[in-house]
């Protein structure tokens, strides 16, 4: 029998702050009463503001994340249409999936898994790609199965030195919200995000931000694909007033309410810092105990989620157990190739130095009980020396400001 | 400034009840932990039982329940295909709206709103139809915006009539588990349902149930359409084992826990009797105060939605208005050709005689107050009489069977 | 089995409103943490608003609201102090006990129940006490068995007229916030009051406001009676600082957070008005059936609660039972002597007119049932009448008043 | 801004499993009503399986534990009994003060802070008061300001081998439901607890269980103290029943139903041995960083709070706001005399290895940042080290046991 609070550390769905459980726990209210629009509109014009997009908009679909993928390819693609994706772990992996299912040609590369979207390969192809046949250019921004970061920025740069007019889709998943994104800036026109990850509610929602460009995009004349449930149009009607095509789950809403909130009175920036904070601590106890990522560099570390390899002869699915059944601690597990290799710190959303320091804790008695040769504490101790000295850091800068 | 509970009177999202508010309110957990299966593979089993669908397999979409009009389409027909579809209100003309964009062709009966399906026009097109060009028969079992409900078993029946093999599609979104509904009895093929109606939870959470005979038809050799989010054949591989394709809002599934626990302890017939008797209060009610139905008759009226008439030069929309600011009543508008003609009474759900009551002295208030002319009481008065004689009867049949 | 909500119009616990039920449910805190006190100290001081007590303190007890009667008592009089006294209901009776238990030699004066504190009475009995030995006057402000409202102001006025220099103790339990009390204007030196009244809190908590003189009068050189737990003293040193003697029900200060702020948004002048109105409108319905209320006149009448006598033959414990049973519906019995002559509708805290007009159709069916000759409708009518011309004279107020 | 989960291992309030706060988290209920019983009277019953007290009874006061402190002195001893008493700690102390308060006539025995009831002062004392004069004997069975526990068996014993008739009072606040405890086998008259604390609820309601004895001192002719919120008598005649004396805060019996069935289906055998075992872990932790318990030795050493010593020249309130406001943790601080000297560590309650070890990383770097010196992960690694050993041997015994 378990007792105590489970300690959650996948990466996503993340802990629901209590506030925002809170404001969830509603009564059902009527979805077209005269009252919803104030609540509504204030979220939209909001969720513009985390995803850095002040030209375009954001949709809100009643679906988890992979949904609003299937959203964003249905209003603005063809079957037919070229586009170029990278696979390098499970969600890039589902996505590719996705493509050619919606009957995408996908022009697919296939990167190591522990590195992310390869800026070379994907400069190579649009440099070839004259004739502009590429409709698209895909971005994981955050590959959850590896905690491998890819540079958006990067992709933008080499699509403007070609002024190539790809569309640039960016599945933010696990990274808006926690990991810096800039929408305008990065000329991102589709940007995927769910609401059990960064944004701390429930599973059940999902986020599409996109660009004036992807509106366009939507509205030109060339076909797309048949589309009802994720279609842009009568969204876009509806929500303009404040409203839904269909009846939306406005317990949601108020939850959304809540979170938004949090995050700004946090600053998205230092939501941002936190996370890095956190996550290079998690980092250095991973190091302190001698194990290794399998992001291959610090250029790809994810300050969302980390993927561990075990030692060698040990067997990560056996450290997973071993952590839920007598730690009470849920860590993400090896995904597809990973799988027994390789378990998963996931490290955003509603999280504290000590909430990191348990994960470490728990982390070392799991693995040491599934017979790993670690030395107990040192993961704590690590993190905890970089908590201390980063702390101090942000005290000094916070004095020397002042 | 608004006081006291609101009366939400619509047709859905109706009243969660407190049991399953706090079933719901629980901490996230992780999608893929050992324990999940215990929970979901009870609910799928259950879900089946709910349907009286023994021999397929219901799906559960994070979506709403249009998604699984969607998900029924697009796994089972391709684009080009007939189905016969009948519109005869707000629903049911959204549903022919998506089975065209889908790329259906749709032999559409227009039928006055009031009545529902018409038997007869569906079998001259059955019985016309010799090639079995008619891939699907659509059904909506409860027309939403006129309170009207259709004759499931009697379309069976005449495609059994003309050994017609076409499968048959219902939308039971405001009808599964308040009104009474055979899956199997009446050879329904893909029955659409959503959480918010009465399953008795929030928006957010849909279920397709479907026959042996869907599932063939989305294995077999002809092609489908083009899918990816709703895709039966992912749902299939995860749910068998109690996952996902995608990361589930398990709190949903706490609450369905606690929702069909309910439904259960009542005994469906109950439940149905039960929506039955609060429904005929209601229209008493509704005739004391010598208003009309939309309802084309008897035969048509629905046991958990009334469309009612306001009487000649009164608002409808003012009435709704009056009773959402001074009465903090929600009552369902006149949708489409019937607005500011009609407002609605949801009937569905967690409700008892008492709410009904309510229901009525608010709309008596609420139409006096927009200048009706109607008998202060007389809704009340009628109903009441009715309770009290239902309970009477409830109560000897009780006794004799003691 | 029950289904729906369940009305209750008990005279309290009353409905929790959904915003503080959110409120309270708030993980447990350190009692002794940095944050609390700016929690509480803002309860301290609106609390002195809702009681209009300027000038003394308010305390809290997590006790009921019997406790706070006993704190008052024990910090301000001692075992044989002569004390003033009215007992006309089952509320006062206790009251009484209580004071007779604690060792007070209680003037007594027996009042027809109907009737409130009698000042003529308590004139004489002030005038009579030349020495000043009655040290204190009782007055049970709302008497929640009869739905019987005292004059405190006339209280005041008398002991004033003599220069009498009794403390002046209330039993505001089930009017205070919900019907006009002015502890400074009036003179009150101790007054109760609990959580789960007008207050619209759970049940746990009790409230006692206490004046200057009170505060002295504790503080003097007379003996007091033995205590600990309720001693003004410890909560005085801790207060001021926002802390408590013992662990204090933190959760309550979150709801009582909201529910201060529900009241002062409404505006506490509002709050009374409403309760005045939509009480009028259950006595006008009670008078439309026909029933006569306990209450022996309008100067009586209580705006929280009625006590309403059933037709002679008719068993009122039956229409209670009933109306749970059947109609899912609470109401308070008939106390003491008054037991199966009487059924209370409670009608204070979160409420509005329709859940007034509910109260009587299931009070009416109920009452049917059980075999009273009643018109059906007659009571929702008479009250539907009075809440519309309420509301009527309200809009005209508000036109003028533009 | 504060981020993620609060600690909060202070010794009570302590966390409210989610299990219990949905289970609060009801609608308010009439405490008339005839369902009300079914849940109390089981929970009467429940309690006493939990104080192990078969023949006696248990009372609920809606009161924090001090209030059952005062109900057990007024309901059983008059002003002027002598009774016997050992101070040492605060809560200790603090009971002394109500003592005195109420008039008994403490023989008391000051204790060096860090050890609990001397049981050879208390045999010398009682086999000096051959009249039998002393009418009772208290017993903290935990001292929470140091982190003792007392032996009550041995207490009942040198009462047995003199024959001595006193009555026997244990605080077992922080105690019961965590620490072994039980009253029919030592002989326990009157044994206090609270809601917040083993009991695993908010704080609000106070459990006294009283024995046969007790209940026959109750009744016989001595005069008792005067009272009324606390009287025995009126509980007993309406509890029996499943009803109050004045209205409960049922909101509670719905959470103590959840806990009660927790601790059952856990074992109150495995709760304690879990408290052992957490408990242990943590003070190895303290060990290992070379930091010093107040409890005196092992003999002594408290299962549910462990007081400890910060090295010499560091604040050990600096320690605690830094764990406060840096780290999101909540310890208890050093109280009265140990001011400054001493931060505690509660570890009782819905608690696993995980949050202590938690504990122990939080206090690890909470310290250094004050100053001290310590080695960073020493304490999590020896508490680690421990429960590991701990589990292998639960193990190894379960397996011995198959």
């Amino acid at each position: 029998m378990k007792h105590g609070i489970t300690q959650l550390f996948i990466p996503g769905p993340t802990n629901v702050p209590d506030r925002v459980r809170r404001a969830m726990n509603v009564p059902m209210e009527d979805q077209r009463s005269p009252d919803l629009p104030a609540l509504t509109l204030g979220l939209f014009k909001d969720l513009k503001t985390a995803f850095k997009n002040e030209t375009g908009r954001v949709f809100m679909f009643p679906s988890s994340g992979t949904g609003a993928w299937e959203a964003a390819i249905q209003n603005t693609l063809a079957p037919g249409d070229k586009v170029l994706m990278a696979r390098f772990g499970q969600f890039s992996h589902l996505w590719v999936e996705m493509a050619e299912r919606l009957g995408l040609e996908v022009n697919l590369i296939e990167v190591e898994w522990g590195k992310g979207v390869p800026l070379d390969a994907y400069e190579q192809a649009i440099a070839a790609d004259k004739a502009h046949d590429i409709r698209a250019v895909f971005v994981t921004h955050n590959e959850t199965a590896t905690g491998v970061t890819s540079d958006i920025a990067g992709v933008r740069k080499l699509l403007d030195a070609h002024s190539h007019p790809a569309l640039l889709f960016v599945d933010g998943v696990s990274s808006i919200a926690s990991i810096d994104f800039r929408q305008d800036e990065w000329g991102v026109d589709l940007a995927v995000a769910g609401s059990q990850k960064g944004f701390m509610l429930p599973a059940g929602l999902s986020f599409l931000s996109v660009s004036e460009k992807a509106l366009a995009a939507n509205k030109d004349n060339r076909p797309k694909m048949p589309r009802s449930y994720f279609i842009f149009a009568d969204q876009i009607t509806l929500n303009d007033q404040g409203y839904f095509p269909y009846t939306p789950p406005t317990q949601f809403f108020h939850g959304l309410r809540a979170s938004l909130d949090m995050l700004f009175e946090e600053g998205l920036e230092n939501v941002f810092a936190r996370h890095h904070r956190l996550a290079e601590g998690v980092r250095r106890g991973v190091e302190g105990l001698g194990l290794k990522l399998v992001a291959a560099g610090p250029e790809w570390y994810s300050d969302t989620v980390s993927a561990i390899y075990v030692p060698e002869g040990v067997d990560a699915n056996r450290v997973m157990k071993i952590a839920y059944e007598r730690y009470n601690t849920s860590f993400g597990g090896g995904l597809a190739k990973l799988n027994g290799k390789v378990f998963r710190i996931g490290h955003l959303g509603d999280l504290n130095e000590v909430m990191c320091l348990a994960a470490l804790a728990s982390a070392e008695i799991s693995l040491a009980d599934a017979g790993a040769k670690i030395t107990p504490g040192a993961g704590v101790a690590a993190a905890h020396a970089y908590y201390r000295e980063a702390h101090a850091n942000t005290g000094s800068e916070r004095a020397a400001a002042e």
